[in-house]
């Protein structure tokens, strides 16, 4: 499309302005910390699917300046000639950890850790974030469907409604890893093996004006069919002519059964199973598609709708009801030294230092007792007995013991070198599932979820208390 | 990063299949007609402003089945190899007619026009829409919040928040047309030229664990300077620190005045706004941050607040609270003949026929009485008296004399062939500037805007009405 052989420059012009800062005053290799996490929960969720890393990986290996980013910079004429030459020479040698993708993560947990010099770790926020917030918002919105469905098929069918491009691709992807079956991107299918799915659209019928010679044809070239009624009238047109034509093709077909795209999906349904039971057709099944979402799915459910397959577009593809997760990304260490961002919200307060989470299974049934975090090096398998509280409610506490702890941020990248092998989709998919299914249900319900436990270790809880005692005691004083 | 040659399967599975029916039945070279359009207004906005074609100009330019594609259709053991074959021959011969971009359009009006081999038009549609829906959609939003602010420079932020990399590039471009200033996004600042801004984060405070230190490290090594006050404590440290780094500094750095980010935006800014003043900046301006939209700007304005320039993130990226717009591609004609879509629904039942889309302006003032769609090749300029009645209710009708009728859709592709000169952004941004000038005030303010009339030509009226008849009519006798 455009010249552009390089992503270093999807980023926010203060990442670059601060960097020449930086570089100017020789603290751009000074040893920080950041971390990415998210505050909310999105579509108040009792968890996330985190998704999104092999796209970050395949982004950030051999992420470099090309020289069309370093003639567009110097058009700018804001930087000295040896400021471009530095940028034209930097390499990534910061170390990632991560959470795997198919990971269940949780609120004010490190999802993504950069660790590594200072231009590093302010380069890449920006890229970063665009990729998880996205990949993991629409993962979660997936397994949430999923949750309603009772194990029938869920096929995504957005591309259409999508914010452009990469959105439609790597959404389907993220709803494939978050419990879908099937995708209708072609291209999806090409790039990451995800199965496709998709037989015809109304245009078929009016290309022959009339749903008979429309199936007919269509049967006459495919083996696997599922009629779309709905082009005139589903129960006086549609139907009738579907099952005209299953009949006389015969075994020639696999009449998979009818997609119902419109109308009363409740009544429809309900009309069109007992249309095709009694035509001798009880294994074609009944797709539906139309606006659907967790909710009105279990609302269909509720009025004993008879739908078998359910076809997903925009309010899976844009999150709908929550377009955006809002992760952000926090310096938590600078030369060793632990800092925070304060603010006047509490929850918005960053948690200080390098991190890691390890999630905390009872050894019997390796269920999930909470997530504990500890300063980055400690190892709770160390104890015998975890004490956990939670730190916004100190006194809310609980003794775990015969318990597993595992850590959940991994390497990636060690030094700029890749170290991790990016699984296949099908393993991650198995990830994600196993994820799920290790979390008791009380966190996955779609309304009301309980709260998971995060906890903090006790110093990690007195380091951050402190830090912002400090602080304010600092600003007091500056009042003063 | 991907093996990635082609677009061509950026579409659904069905389009494919469908093709297939098409091509084994000889029908692909069918000359069709579809329009896209949409139903409903984005927001309840009153216009949305168009964009898109260019990058579907560049999507369509040499879109071809690559070796790559035809080898992953092939494993897909669906279809014949002649089809392949075909497929990799296949190359666009429609005619594709489009709005502008910049331009302002209303429900129900064909957007653009695929008028060619019904292959070509099943084969774009997904692309087509996946690509308009997303950059209108934004547009729509972004001209939303510039009609609030009585032209304070307007800045879009929201990279980290888009969903993935195409919605944060071709989003911000989009803003832009639609009466943004500039764009953090330095990559859209190299791939169309659109201005970028940004200065520093918080983590240049954390960096430098200080305001003082933060402001000073930076007016060192920048001639432009905002300074971003809310690291710490906005009143007690960050605008005081700006001060004294602004006082130090005096005629070596441009001191353009500090960004808030948190807390209570009206309180903060006319603190800030008198902090500023008494210690002479009266020019220093007051940038905001912090998930604004065309509502709390409103708002903001409202209760005095002293804000001079807007940065705006995610509500305009995702276009928060409408992520989708929802466009559709409808055949509107086959063989020469009208076609028609059903629905239960009125609003539901597209428009037959190939159309033109009329502005009809007052030829003293140059505003628009209204849009007239008419069967294309029809000229409305041939008469002097135009009869312009609603189409939901032709009671509501006026005369209209001494009016102009101009042309909405343009060629863009002859036979396949690129016919059209793409414009540079800045003459784009001037077009949307100047068609939005062109509508009076009723029909662009954000609440309850007044309904734009988009009428039909009587001929066009009763060959709809005629086929809907038509249609009912063999509907009634299947069942009979």
């Amino acid at each position: 499309m455009y010249t552009d052989d390089s992503l270093v420059l999807h980023t926010d012009a203060y990442q670059i302005n601060m960097i020449y800062t930086y570089w100017k005053d020789k603290i751009d290799q000074k040893p920080v910390v950041f971390e990415a996490y998210f505050r909310k929960m999105p579509f108040d969720n009792g968890y996330v699917v985190f998704t999104g890393l092999e796209r970050l990986v395949k982004a950030l290996t051999n992420l470099h300046f090309s020289d069309d980013d370093i003639d567009y910079l110097r058009s700018l004429d804001l930087y000295e000639e040896d400021f471009l030459l530095y940028l034209k020479n930097w390499r990534l040698t910061a170390t990632i950890r991560s959470a795997l993708e198919g990971e269940v993560m949780f609120n004010h947990e490190p999802l993504i850790q950069v660790d590594g010099p200072l231009v590093d770790a302010q380069l890449l926020e920006t890229l970063l974030l665009n990729i998880i917030n996205f990949h993991t918002l629409i993962s979660t919105k997936a397994a949430r469907i999923a949750s309603v469905t009772d194990g029938q098929p869920l096929l995504e069918f957005g591309t259409r409604r999508a914010q452009e491009l990469d959105a439609a691709l790597w959404g389907t992807r993220a709803a494939y890893i978050g419990g879908f079956d099937a995708s209708s991107n072609v291209r999806a299918g090409k790039l990451f093996h995800i199965p496709i799915s998709g037989t015809h659209a109304h245009a078929l019928i009016q290309a022959y004006q009339s749903d008979y010679e429309g199936f007919r044809a269509y049967a006459k070239t495919h083996h696997d069919v599922v009629f779309l009624v709905d082009t005139f009238d589903t129960l006086k047109s549609g139907v009738p002519n579907a099952i005209k034509v299953a009949k006389e093709f015969g075994d020639k077909i696999n009449f998979q059964g009818v997609r119902i795209d419109s109308g009363d999906m409740a009544y429809l349904s309900k009309k069109v199973r007992v249309m095709l039971d009694e035509a001798g057709f009880p294994n074609a099944k009944i797709y539906a598609s139309n606006d659907l979402d967790e909710n009105t799915i279990l609302n269909l459910k509720s009025q004993g709708a008879k739908i078998d397959v359910w076809g997903i577009g925009t309010k899976l593809i844009t999150a709908y009801d929550q377009p955006a997760l809002g992760a952000v990304y926090k310096m938590v260490s600078i030369d060793g030294q632990n800092t925070i961002k304060l603010s006047n919200n509490v929850e918005k307060i960053s948690t200080p230092g390098k991190k890691q989470i390890w999630r905390i299974t009872d050894k019997k049934d390796g269920k999930s007792e909470g997530d504990y975090l500890t300063f980055f090096g400690q190892d709770p398998n160390q104890v015998e007995t975890l004490h956990m509280f939670d730190p916004n409610h100190p006194l809310l506490s609980k003794e775990v013991t015969d318990f597993q702890a595992t850590p959940i941020l991994h390497d990636i990248f060690v030094d700029g070198k890749l170290v991790y092998d990016l699984p296949d989709i099908k393993e991650i998919k198995a990830y994600a599932k196993n994820s799920l299914d290790n979390l008791w249900d009380e966190y996955k319900r779609i309304l009301n979820p309980e709260t998971y436990p995060v906890d903090l270790a006790q110093d990690l809880y007195d380091a951050k208390n402190d830090l912002i005692q400090t602080i304010r005691q600092q600003i007091k004083e500056m009042k003063a």
